[in-house]
């Protein structure tokens, strides 16, 4: 593990419940080493975690055989480097996102990780919330018919402090603000739902005095299917704490979601019924994705657990030499949540629509 | 009154009940004619409602002396005409949004009728929702600080019919599809609410093969002021029938509402609250807006109600000559709502952010 | 009419509104006088809601030919005398809930009132909500199966202040607090809903020191079905406003409401769906019950226009010479109501379960 | 650990969670042993959460010298026996409620293990959910002034198939149905929020034909503060999955609450605010109960996580040597729990209101 802070909690959390929650596991996972900046931090971490040893060198886990696979949880500045290694090192690897820091830097991560033939996801987790993995199985069944609206928001209100200095707000560290910390959530979820983006048209904003990355993102969008809709992403809308929101029309249905209540799926039928409205749907009967793993219907899970789901996903993958793609998000999907991000800082900056090409191997 | 259907319903409604439900009322409402195209139809209607006589022939209406204020609420087509040559005959006037079919017929309504010095009133009712006047009385009161985004939508769900052939999906007699009907209302609440708008990146679309105007408009949004945001309205949000929703975020506070549960507005207060949430306020109290008129508190009112207050309004302008503005919209907000859509309109063609510039009389 | 207050208001409005809402209406009303205990008042509101002429004698309404239905919107006390006066006078008779201040007062307006042969309508108005009728019409197509469940509760707040002392906190003039005010209207739903009381468990409540009337009461229910549940109702559940809220569930779904949205019906039904949940229905289809009235779907209505769906019935009741019963109440429904609220009060002062039985004519 | 189904694996989670997620946790738990009455499953349950030996015989667990605390989350049947031979050999004890199968011996449990000095707690799990403890804590600033009303009801649907016959639907194993089993929990969060329950009137009610167990109880309740309320719980309420709602309302204030939005508080305050209304709040600030174990604010957690709360606070008395309650529940919360059910049967079996006293040791 590298990082041992927010994503270094929720992965290592979830490393020791896969052990017994998802049973029998695919792999039974041994948390062999962690590493960080911090001396003191990190030594904390693997005491706390039950980590077999903390470095502050990234480069000891690289070098450590017993190491199978790596989970990049730092800052996005030392997201590339260290990942790129481990997967040259033949270990399968894992990186919060955003990929990269940008698209050039993602695309880079991407090939050289593809290279190399390892398995690689890009910790998107909100792929792996119940009711998100439900909504992309009802689309894939043609429950929806043809999808013509996606719009997609995610609103927190954490950023409204002037004085806030972590690596989230200095350029070179994070490459972006709320774009890269948010929006590529709602590009992957745009993309994961909705399918294939085709052009962008918005910009970002920064609002506060003094700070050095983006605030907030507003953008018009089509898809290659011809649907269109809206992708927005702000760290200033007070009263929001985590509202990752995003609705869906079809020619035959709608669904609406709002992370803040992440065990609910609003779903729309038109089937006829005199009695007409979205469904509020708790994401938590035997039947519904993920739920052999937990507890009798209506118990709801929390946030931290959609990385139960997602590494479970990876282990599985690694266990059974089968694709991480497509409920995961691979590499690919990574560098091209950046290329739409960057499209969207190209389109505020000369004005014009993005039309969105991506790069291939 | 010119028109029979749902907006002349609407209207006669709410004349006939300001006469007693705003008491006492600042004129009491003499129906004298209605006008339309259909001789039977407007013959009942005139029944219906107590309208001195029924007349296919609008320019009856203008020519009759004994009538004071020519409310429209005829097909975008008869926008023009009738109520340019009512205002020129020394009336008052009342036209139904969109004000003309697209900007430059806008404006010129706006520009001749101004000419004439009577009062205008656009008929944007949403301004009149107790709800809606409430945010924009705490945003007037500074409540909100510095407003940063305003999100609105207005999704509907009818249009999902081919068949559908109705004057509103003749590009003649409509102008265009979701944007005059919908469109317009999203932005004129954005600019009641948010400040004037300076730039819009996006497009229309239209789904249904065969289909003549718009089904759907998606855009990136700035103001004056700096705040940012999105504008879309659809008719193919399957089970959505008339949800109109808004979120304004602000600096110290936000504001959120759906027109489908309109007696609500949801408030956020950043205040320091251990308890910190949004509110949900059944906007019905003896402080609130509009509520002199009504009922106890939690006694909520109807779409429909809405018409009475913007009739009322119209009614103590003209009583006592005060201005129409800025509580509703003046026939100029008609002619910018407008520019603002034709702008949506061309972005979309053309693929460029639209800066927004308004004309002047 | 007699009553110019609150429910005088809301039934003059509604008969103003049924002459071109509800076209064409069963009998076209004429407002031939009204009755009230202040003259000054009184007389405003005759010319405000357009009455014939206005009095401080309600007998000169009783024996005026013209008249043709009495409408009694006064005080509880009031209820009695002049209704059953009316009556025996020949007219129709409509009377507003409860209908007397116990059960025998109520018994006793019914049994002469039925005597008279004319039609009767105790106005339970929330019969009349579109939501609470498309319950019923669920339930009697069997859409629920066996009722098992009926819990319904009447909150509000404005009570919370000792000082209140018009004819509500009267003994003598309401004949109960709570109790005859916001717990008869959850009898007579859970009866409209669940069927037939069959015993109660429970009290009434006075918190407010030098308060004469109840605040609040409580009781378990048993239902001649076999069907269990709650009843209550209070003054003082501060935030609540006018929340009568009630879940019924059965064999085959369940079914909720809350006033406070009384445009909406929430919907569950056990029909196997993977996506299993209750559905928002927002009452508002032209499937819908009242709904050939009103607006397009989603273009909701108030409170108020339940008195014109409630009114419009005892006027086509009249013209038809059709059954005031089963969707409106009667006079008999009006007595069962007080009842069984007299048996809550016998439950709460001897201790015991009350079983609960009916007098007939 | 006794028992390694449903509660067993809630209570093994917590165990494992504690020991990094509350860092640093008061005690580090050591899984010493688990015992079950399937050989085969109880073997897989050492092995899935990590137990050093599995056995089908709890007296090794009592016999086990280094055990300290024993958990008991077996049936009801073997709650007593086994929980109080572990008190007798010195060990801390956990019992799952209902703590015995009535008050009897609900009240034999409590008398022999305090006789022993022991620590003991009943798993009320939902004291110590986020928003049922910051309830408490307002109401304990008094914040909600005098408390009026509490209504709890545990509404659930899995009841609803006549073949099940697990224990829970054995009179001998279970004690009672829905009783037992949901309405401890109404009646432990009443007494937690509202204070000491004084009458109870209502009765249980078994719908299905061959159901030997309640499988819904009603009552009418007041408390010794002179609060008044309903107690409801029923596993027949098609729809409702997990629906712990209560509300309870003060003079100063009210809070509503629904255990299928755990995260979520519903907060009013009579504050005088203009913009009046309940408060939706996601109970997740650093501020608030619990949080500092968890994530940034908005990002929700499970149910699952209420156990953590529950045995961490177990852990710390433990290590503190600090009395369980009263934030906890003790066995003689348990016990007075098991008083007020049986209460209620026999309300529902004579008819009356049955006073509430408790046998103290």
């Amino acid at each position: 593990m590298l990082g041992y802070a927010f994503m270094g909690k929720a992965h290592s959390n979830a490393f020791k419940k896969i052990a017994y929650i998802t049973w029998p596991p695919p792999l039974l996972p041994r948390l062999v080493g962690i590493a960080g900046r911090n001396e003191q931090a990190v030594t904390e971490a693997a005491q706390r975690y039950g980590y077999g040893y903390a470095t502050t060198d990234w480069q000891r886990l690289v070098a450590d055989d017993s190491i199978g696979l790596f989970d990049n949880g730092g800052p996005n500045a030392l997201h590339a480097e260290p990942t790129i290694a481990a997967a040259e090192a033949g270990k399968h690897v894992i990186c919060e996102k955003p990929l990269g820091r940008d698209a050039a830097e993602s695309f880079e991560i991407w090939q050289r990780v593809a290279a190399t033939g390892v398995k690689h996801l890009c910790a998107f987790n909100y792929r792996f919330v119940p009711a998100v993995r439900l909504a992309r199985e009802m689309i894939d069944a043609g429950e929806l018919g043809e999808i013509r609206h996606f719009r997609g928001r995610y609103l927190q209100d954490w950023g409204d402090d002037a004085s806030l200095d972590t690596w989230r707000f200095q350029p070179d560290e994070a490459g972006s603000g709320a774009l890269g910390d948010l929006g590529t959530h709602v590009v992957d979820l745009a993309r994961f739902l909705a399918g294939e983006v085709s052009s962008v048209s918005g910009f970002v904003k920064t609002f506060l005095p003094g700070r050095k990355v983006d605030d907030a993102l507003e953008a018009a969008v089509e898809f290659q299917s011809g649907a269109v809709g809206t992708l927005e992403a702000t760290r200033l809308a007070l009263g929001r704490r985590n509202a990752f929101q995003w609705e869906i029309n079809g020619s035959r249905g709608s669904l609406a979601f709002d992370m803040e209540r992440l065990n609910e799926l609003q779903v729309f039928r038109a089937d006829g019924d005199r009695a007409r409205g979205f469904k509020t749907v708790l994401v938590s009967e035997t039947s519904h994705p993920f739920w052999e793993y937990w507890w009798p219907p209506g118990h709801i899970i929390g946030w931290g657990d959609t990385f139960v789901h997602e590494l479970h996903h990876m282990l599985r993958a690694i266990a059974e030499d089968t694709e991480v793609g497509p409920y995961a998000a691979t590499f690919e999907d990574g560098y091209r949540a950046a290329e739409i991000c960057d499209a969207i800082v190209r389109s505020g900056e000369n004005g014009r629509r993005e039309q969105i090409s991506f790069r291939t191997l």
